[in-house]
């Protein structure tokens, strides 16, 4: 059974980094499928590339290998590290990135990477991706023990994407992220769904301005250009509009505080 | 023989959608090779894609599976198919996006997707790309048979790419496409070819304004910043400049009317 | 053991030009591991895409095979070539873009591509990335001999990407590239580590202003907003800022004379 090595990243692809670091893997493990998630993460910025391997890697089968690489602390104090979940193997750097998506598995082992032996000859001090992370990911994919990788810790770097908080009127949540076609995404699960009920008319407040929406099931409810909310691909509730972009309608940005509640 | 499943969707490549088709994809299929058409769709411009998945598929071997999605009506009351070919399969939503590419190889039989079980246990309502195309043509690529499915239909929304015009005085035609190196395909085809002679001066009309352009068969023929009219790759003629950009200089737009006469 | 064919092109990803090389490489050899390097190389730039090839390629096991293609001149008279190295083959148009990566790896033969049966039956004059450079590289993946592409060549276009000169008081050298972080890579290759101390301060000049810079090993022991040199992942010096744009910040351009000296 090929594994599958998924990628994570801030490097964009103009850059040969991405290339080079499936070069790395298919060299060490080459009966591997890898799958690229983004690498179009902005840059530096953990919390969105920890949201979006959150919301990637559930689609992924048990065994799967995830390196995530968004790694403003790289060649300082920062550990490398390895995390076993119940379900999947999770590599990069000890600065939160992993958390979230590991934490929803339950992480059973962290590990600091320290078996030199697995990495690349010479490590270059700016991009541990390709010279860390790439080669020992390959290792396990290739079926090595994770234990192998490392000392055993348990202080590695925590981080935590914050839930909504309900109020006596309403919810009060923020903007988690807003995908290429401009929906809105909140952090609203989607186990807020039960209670709501659809077709109702609420209003989202958003830098003190307030915005008419319906709740709605599906895009293809929606009229052209009315706002709605709905619970999107991520598992989160989301504001969008009907073919065109939400975000250039109500002009959110990332981390802003939204509130929600009854028309 | 590993299969070929291509993918040529709208979602750019910035959120983790098209990574997560394929987790789907080799979850259940890991001996398939995955190749992105493209994900630089204009949003929900269903004949763009339809003209993209056309003028790619041909370079495709023989059981091939093309899955596309362009899918404004996502969750809504469009019906997911699958059209066999007499080369291909094609998986995605029944808007006539998969019609032309499926048209050139002949349809024998069109299914809408109604077998729940080869899809994933949890369907989304805004993002079947993963929840069913994915998973359908992953099951495609393992070798089911095409009529496992779901039921044969004959009702499967049209789409034609329309041809150009002969006119007493020219050709009126349009602009299918404009390329990333800013060549402005028009929907002429190749075998037009046999009509004009080489090295010909003919005239380019585009919003009421007169252009010169020679007739080439390659761009190296051009002088630097001359207007040139070729047979692309996509197998279409196109206006292109030599080392710079046709659209910019002369300014079209998909859609536009274009008419091509001697000059 | 499965090879890499890696790709590197001006094509971006927007058109379904990359896709179409995969096809045609997988309809060849289906058992072949593909690796994208880049398609922004920007357009037409041998010299930068003659870079990241030379960049990129050293990260790649022996055996792989390397195609890239920016192609002013394509249709034209410029050769298809394929190069063999001590490591790797080089197949591409013979413009000087295979040279600076071939050449570090020791050119033992030069072929032109003259072997008609290894081609797309029907040859676009626009594209041969797609029906000349991708089946052959595919022919070569399945153990085709590299002496069977065509007939043996010394009279290549060689091309070289100069390296900095010492001067008195200094080094004069140039802006290589300039990745998407916004580093400013040099041709100062890494070899000159030893002649430097770090923390010292240096002086850069570029288009007549001074600017202020510290010699560093990582971008994690600036400050943030300081001005940096280091040696980066592509085996050059560069000025980086961190956590922001070093380009952003003076301003330079891909050919730029830059003097680095004592502060």
């Amino acid at each position: 059974m090929r594994r599958l090595i998924s990628l994570t990243t801030d490097f964009g692809v103009k850059d040969p980094f991405v290339g080079e670091m499936k070069a790395v893997i298919f060299s060490i493990c080459p009966e591997v499928n890898v799958i690229d998630i983004t690498h179009e993460v902005e840059r530096f910025n953990i919390r969105m590339g920890a949201f979006l391997l959150a919301s990637a890697t559930s689609c992924f089968p048990a065994g799967s290998i995830h390196v995530a690489v968004v790694d403003p602390g790289v060649g300082g104090e920062r550990r490398p590290i390895a995390l076993e979940t119940n379900r999947s193997l999770y590599v990069g750097p000890d600065n939160g990135l992993l958390i979230p998506a590991a934490t929803r598995e339950g992480i059973r082992h962290a590990y600091e990477l320290t078996n030199r032996s697995l990495m690349r000859d010479s490590i270059s001090s700016t991009f541990h991706g390709r010279d860390i992370f790439a080669p020992v990911s390959a290792h396990l994919a290739s079926g090595l023990a994770p234990k192998e990788v490392g000392e055993e810790i348990t202080d590695y770097v925590q981080l935590t994407l914050v839930g909504p908080k309900l109020e006596r009127r309403g919810i009060a949540c923020e903007v988690f992220y807003i995908d290429s076609f401009g929906n809105i995404v909140t952090n609203i699960p989607e186990k807020f769904r039960g209670k709501v009920s659809l077709n109702r008319r609420i209003t989202v407040t958003l830098r003190g301005k307030r915005f008419s929406a319906r709740l709605v099931r599906t895009y293809s409810e929606l009229r052209e250009g009315e706002l709605g909310v709905l619970v999107g691909s991520h598992g989160f509730f989301e504001l969008a509009c009907r073919e065109t972009s939400a975000v250039r309608r109500i002009g959110a940005r990332i981390g802003d505080p939204l509130r929600v509640h009854g028309a």
